[in-house]
């Protein structure tokens, strides 16, 4: 027999930075250290019930534009009172908005974490890795953006969740290649004087997708 | 506090099929129905730990060329006897070979299920789902097939994992094009009487890539 916890890694990019919701721990173990949010499976719950459940504790859920099981860690040592397993969430918050916390919780750069308590650290670099490699082979960047964007946006929230640069235009040509996005017909002033004003594009659809191009591998269009 | 166990889903294409490896019950409750390899999470084993010591009492899991977390459920109702949580695993076996295994144990076709106990028969969904996707955006490929084949035998693997048609010609350029697989040099007679030799592939690595041709999102070349 073991206890059974669920945590998340909510995700959100911040200030061209891809951050992470961490709340501070008020008594031992690992008191003072950061953690993710989440806490005990109840008796009579589902672990995707449990996680939306603890998960609005400390944030609206209704905020999250995507919520999926990420990993499930068993290390007999992972928790120093006993024996406790943890299924670990990874979900998404859009960017440009400012989710209410309560005052022992706070978002951190994923890639520069403050002191983490237990094996939290490593879930969100799973959280991290999962994220990159969505990236690359569904739509999950609508669950990033915000409704609406110019490519030059949606190019520093790709390079903030990616880690490296990734030029607007190039990424422009993929999405529009891949059906992932679409031109609303609005424009907006470009930030640069003088500049031309700049396209706004929306996803085309907030479902994730597989919008890999390996089409030899799709089933056959159903009629 | 809840019990927690550890099932594998084993997939390999038998005979033109994708077939999983399932063991028939012996006792209640689902006496006499069909299950996935597994059991209980021993005190002192973590969850991969835990499922290669299980499989091994099924099958040689040296066997396996690839084994990941596939899910963990946690329904309240799942297991009639208590609570009951179950993370599984998806682990495949390359075509050509026919492990050893117990007589209580047997392979299925994976898209005609036996009457099946617990959820398992929805963990196998699961895995096939898993598989199909892997297929299109890493190359897990190499795990389903033989060290050597023919480009029309991995379109016949292909076509059992995805469960429709996959043409040997495009196959053998899309992966080539992605650098999954490569010629050996050699041939072998083809099948049909008067047909060209068909030549010889092998995966370049059996190690699990991404190698989806999004290369706009790809880090650039290390120095």
């Amino acid at each position: 027999m073991a206890a059974h916890e669920v945590l998340a890694v909510v995700l959100q990019i911040r200030d061209d930075r891809l951050s992470v919701l961490l709340w501070r721990r008020a008594r031992p173990p690992f008191e003072g250290r950061w953690v993710l949010p989440g806490g005990r499976l109840g008796d009579l719950e589902g672990l995707g019930e449990s996680v939306r459940r603890q998960l609005a504790q400390k944030v609206d859920v209704r905020d999250l534009t995507h919520l999926e099981q990420l990993e499930t860690r068993g290390e007999p040592d992972r928790h120093p009172y006993g024996r406790m397993l943890a299924t670990a969430y990874l979900g998404l918050v859009p960017a440009g908005i400012d989710p209410v916390i309560p005052c022992d919780t706070s978002w951190h750069p994923a890639s520069d974490l403050p002191p983490m308590g237990f094996d939290h650290a490593a879930m969100v670099h799973s959280g991290r890795r999962r994220l990159r490699a969505k990236l690359s082979y569904t739509n999950v960047g609508f669950a990033l953006a915000p409704p609406e964007f110019t490519m030059s946006q949606l190019s520093r929230y790709y390079r903030a969740a990616l880690g490296h640069d990734v030029a607007a235009t190039n990424l422009r040509r993929v999405l529009l290649r891949r059906g992932q996005i679409e031109e609303t017909g609005r424009s907006v002033p470009s930030g640069r004087s003088g500049g031309r004003p700049a396209a706004v594009f929306r996803f085309r659809t907030r479902r994730l997708e597989i919008t890999d191009a390996f089409a030899v591998l799709r089933p056959p269009p159903e009629d």
